[in-house]
């Protein structure tokens, strides 16, 4: 059977996640990558990559299949995704939540026009993690769902650390409470305030003379950020930086916990565990632009989202093969 | 909108926690319970509940939108679903893996002359952690996956310790050996051995006059239930048992343990505590069959697996509910 033919538009973390998944795709090739920067100028992971201007495009609906669109949410998906669903078969990580419903009509009227599919908000939240709460709840109808993030760099929280006065270098990262995820996984069902969820681990490089006490009490202080958590700070010099946070980890927990009759519980839990947030996120990706062409080959046009792709549309596996093996 | 009418074939644990989960479904109503047993000999859990000969359903068929089928899969389930499929949209549970794909082609071939719609294999094993085992190879290309059972009242592994002479009763559960399931969260992938994986507890009440040692030594050298697993037996009097063991409780685990590039783990994880497993199987029954009143309203006629079924279908909520509150 022919390969599915993909492109990659926008190559920053996540694009290269999307390269590297591709490789251990048997099912699937990677036409190109395709940027709005000088090709000339991009290093690719892979020494075979093609890179090309993203005007290259116009002229290549015949050469692919699939493009998997790896802009940021609010600068690049709320054009790219509408304008090259005119035109392609699509797959993005749309992950604005309250801009979704928009976002889902404007791809929706630009697929369904030019008989294109297009799966929007992929990867694990919103993706994997929006399934699992709609699981939970559809299947334990008396219950309360939490989710839980972490533990996970927070590009945000790391980008506010930074603008402080004395700070040199910085990163953060969101931690999930255990006491809480314990109390829910045991059925208790609590009531939690954003303090009791997630705590917040700062890890800071001072500038040559900037005042530790100074800089400790202008982070726990931050509104918003870090004011409303259990927050710690410590100091480290910038080779321990570099040498020990260097990854994007992140995950985090959804957990339904309901009662099937009084008295009688049950919890549903899923965990992710990523070393890499952009490599997980790309390959949720990947599967989903798998799907996204068995959708567009049954004639099965317009805007998706996870909610409406079933499971085995995400497998390179046969109808017949899925039952045998993995039922 | 109209409720869903549902019907219920079989009324043992399954069949009463479908009556269960209904309660709590407001676009659902119980149409009644249908069984081969005399009517008037069925005390049904909840008061209004219409018991009725399975034979009346052969007048039915539009007085019913879907039939829950909770017989067993080896006696009932295996003629039940073809034959029902043959005039009523319906939902089962059957579990015997290997026959999954002689019973798909059947219900199949059944549903497709008459124009229903069966999905078969719904539970959460098969269903739940088939869709786990699914998604995780899907976007962890390279991987492995690992299935866990337990803490869970194993049926079979009962009834053979009640079949020991000296044993009055005795329950068995299956549990999953903490050490093996940590090593697989922190990404080692093992190879796991039968016995490495799980451990058997068992509770034993003995006959007036029996000897101890005997009955604990034939148990642990049985021959493929025990013999190849750490297992313990704990002696305990009628009273007990009858107070401390009455639950049906289950769960366990689906891992998928995976390296996006080389040396950055992915782990998935997904865990089910269940403290009635038929009141659970049961509410995931009744989710399914929401799915199959709309996929044939959509003339998606057939037999399907949990593996067909985008998730959506499975929620009361409108799409558009469903992306603005879940996605």
């Amino acid at each position: 059977m022919a390969r599915i033919r993909v492109g990659i538009v926008g190559y920053g973390n996540l694009g290269r996640g999307v390269e590297t998944a591709l490789a251990l795709q048997e099912d699937m090739e990677l036409v190109g990558v395709f940027t709005r920067r000088d090709p000339a100028a991009v290093q690719t992971l892979r020494p075979g990559t093609a890179v090309r201007a993203i005007t290259d495009l116009e002229t290549m609906p015949g050469e692919i299949d699939v493009l998997v669109l790896c802009g940021g949410s609010k600068s690049d998906l709320a054009e790219q995704t509408p304008q090259l669903a005119g035109r392609f078969t699509v797959v993005d990580s749309f992950d604005t939540h309250v801009r979704v419903p928009e976002h889902f009509a404007r791809v929706d009227a630009a697929a369904r026009a030019a008989g294109t599919t297009a799966i929007i908000s992929t990867g694990w939240d919103p993706g994997l993690f929006s399934i699992n709460r709609l699981f939970g709840e559809a299947i334990l109808a008396s219950g309360s769902t939490y989710t839980f993030w972490g533990r996970g760099l927070s590009q945000g929280h790391s980008d506010a650390l930074r603008r402080i006065d004395g700070v040199a270098a910085a990163v953060q990262y969101t931690v999930p409470s255990e006491e809480a995820v314990d109390r829910v996984r045991a059925g208790e069902r609590p009531q939690l305030s954003t303090r009791e969820k997630h705590t917040r681990e700062c890890f800071v490089v001072l500038e040559e003379g900037a005042d530790a006490d100074a800089v400790r009490e202008a982070i726990v202080t931050m509104p918003h950020y870090f004011e409303p958590y259990d927050t710690t700070v410590t100091f480290l010099d910038a080779e321990e930086l570099a040498r020990d946070h260097r990854g994007m980890p992140h995950g985090g927990f959804v957990i339904r916990s309901g009662e099937s009759s009084p008295g009688t519980r049950q919890t549903i839990e899923y965990r992710l565990q990523e070393d890499s947030n952009p490599e997980f996120t790309a390959s949720v990706l990947v599967a989903y632009a798998r799907a996204a062409v068995r959708l567009d080959a049954a004639g099965d046009h317009g805007a998706k989202t996870p909610f409406d792709v079933a499971p085995g549309l995400l497998s390179p596996k046969t109808p017949e093969q899925l039952r045998a093996e993995l039922l």
